[in-house]
């Protein structure tokens, strides 16, 4: 629970947070209570304890892993006898006097009214970094199951999307029809999503599934119609219903059959996170990791950089992965800004790509978790990607 | 444009904002650009201009409105000379510096690190009052469109409630059965996530399929078998994948035959919402119009507190409504709070509620637009409520 400050172990500070816990993951990952509306939520001598709004203090009380619960509602009304434009701040700063609690610690994202006011009103607050709670980036057996959990949702999209390849029809063009329609990048998200859901994951936006040059903007979802010979990158970032964690897997297909140098393209990128894998171990940084796959592909032959006529970034020009958990882009980091030594418990996607206009995408991603020596998988699907 | 600051006349500050488009209505409604990750956005005189993630710059330009895409990785580089430490509050300085801003404006939930970060960067930073953009509140002809569709997405999820219902066998102690299954809160909630999401919804997080007394609780999703004869609260608020626009509409349903108590308890709720659509005009205050519900269920003799035997809140406890647009909660309210005076072009639910254990609940919802001399509906479905 300590929050992550330069010295946590000098400072008396208390945790305060404020947000909405289905948008927030810190606030989620502390009370462990699903809800659109913001929560202040605290600890004081050893206890999680969080002021909700009054519509919410039943289910707070059922739902949640607080040791205690308020009544926003009701505090607010005390501090308001005081100020009649009291705020959440004002709510914080009667807490700290009723709990006896000498300095609050806030995360980074904490909102700058609230930080403003509470100093106003005398109360210390100090603005640690982040990662705000250092145990977050170390997942516990449970939030291990359930990023296995929210990955099987990701392997039902690739299942899907494998099927509707296999009975897609090849046309003239190259223009592929399913189910007598032509077969678009909507149409195959559409199916990925209600395989997902129906896995029990919601808040799927942004889920990519982009053919031929489209997918060389590699956060581009993807639009308009597929065409056989095509490489597909299809990137599926669930996130489960029932408990808030994210999987994350992607999987790069070809309808048809490829080309020499797409079959080289996929063979490298798939080598790559087989290097990756041995090399994800405990003690090692996240940069050196990154750095030995920008070294493999640079020796394979494929070079990183923009475009010099469209300016478009070419090669492998996004980071080999991140921490994955109750946010889909979390700490650790496996790129150039991945200074943290690789612990065991902490997870992160191992997802190599290349990119090239004229050729297509390719980027196979699972995710692991680092143990003892080495590192686990936690997503499992198949690599079969020419689907004929 | 112009926060809503207490003297935004005599301020020449520019905005900025830093947070995640998909999590952060703020920076949706200014960037138009749906986004998992933080971008830095700003005005500087007149564009609206953001820097963004590398991998994210080509997209941004391409869908956002934005009158110019920065490379934040970039920024990041060049202030990183200056400071090795730099994060996005440096960049912002750099770029006070570069687009000559003597001041920014930032909302209440900017961040508090960057705040302070800023601040020791000599910069002059004031922290607006909510709502930040004034004009969010105030919505377009094209956004009054966007919440039309996503109620049709919630109206779809209602359809299909209606058939499963109508479908359903009533069995021994008023068991409910759906496909010789028994018909949970769980059932109906999987079979309207599928019908909002064909309808082009995601992020249903949430929604409320509730029986009997679990409704009283009146943000309890719901869980476990459904009966016969019982009162079924249904809240379906989709958030639509291409636009960020939310829904939100209730109805309540009963399967089989309801009691006098019940019939009475529908029916006032119907009128309550009658009522204040009547009351929802340009001029007024959304506590007056809350009031004027308080004091009609006082009449009909519904009486609102918490039960003395559990603490559960009892009768009419919820705000009658609130802003509805990127935010599924936003201004102005319906409530208490309400003293905000309504104008021409705010959107507010209209949604009456009475609790009580033992009987139930009934909350029937809608959404309206303020007219230049009344309200329109933006929510269209049947008030049908007993199906046999």
């Amino acid at each position: 629970m300590p929050p992550n400050m330069d010295s946590p172990a000098n400072t008396p500070a208390d945790v305060l947070l404020y947000a909405a816990p289905n948008t927030n993951a810190d606030v989620l990952w502390f009370s462990r209570f699903h809800a659109g509306d913001a929560i202040l939520a605290f600890t004081a001598k050893g206890k999680k304890i969080a002021a909700v709004p009054l519509l919410e203090v039943t289910r707070a009380k059922k739902e949640s892993c607080l040791d205690e619960v308020l009544n926003m509602q009701d505090l607010l009304d005390v501090a308001k006898k005081t100020c009649p434009k009291a705020n959440a701040a004002d709510v914080a700063a009667l807490l700290a006097k009723r709990y006896a609690i000498p300095a609050f610690s806030v995360p980074p994202d904490f909102p700058a009214s609230l930080y403003k006011r509470l100093l106003e009103l005398g109360v210390r607050v100090e603005v640690a970094n982040a990662p705000f709670f250092a145990q977050r980036v170390i997942k516990t057996p449970v939030e291990l199951n359930c990023l296995r959990a929210s990955n099987r949702a990701a392997a039902a999209g690739f299942k899907v999307v494998e099927n509707i390849l296999a009975a897609a029809e090849i046309r003239k063009n190259n223009a592929l029809y399913f189910e007598k329609k032509p077969l678009t990048s909507e149409c195959l998200r559409a199916a990925i999503e209600e395989a997902t859901l129906r896995a029990g994951a919601l808040n799927v936006t942004g889920l990519i599934a982009a053919g031929g040059d489209q997918a060389v903007d590699c956060h581009c979802s993807g639009s308009g119609p597929l065409f056989a010979n095509q490489l597909i990158v299809t990137d599926i970032f669930p996130r489960m219903s029932a408990t808030g964690y994210f999987g994350d897997m992607t999987r790069t297909y070809l309808k048809g059959t490829a080309s020499p140098e797409q079959k080289r393209l996929v063979k490298t990128g798939h080598a790559a996170q087989k290097l990756a894998f041995t090399l994800v171990n405990p003690g090692v940084t996240g940069k050196s990791v990154h750095e030995a796959i920008q070294a493999f592909f640079a020796k394979e032959g494929y070079k990183t950089g923009p475009d010099p006529a469209t300016g478009y970034q070419q090669g492998f020009f996004h980071g080999l992965g991140h921490g994955l958990g109750l946010d889909v882009h979390e700490a650790p980091t496996l790129s150039l800004r991945g200074d943290t030594v690789l612990e065991p418990g902490m997870v992160v996607t191992v997802e190599p790509g290349l990119y090239y206009l004229g050729l297509g995408g390719v980027r196979i991603e699972d995710n692991v978790v680092v143990t003892q020596d080495a590192c686990a998988l936690l997503s499992k699907h198949p690599y079969r990607w020419e689907i004929a």
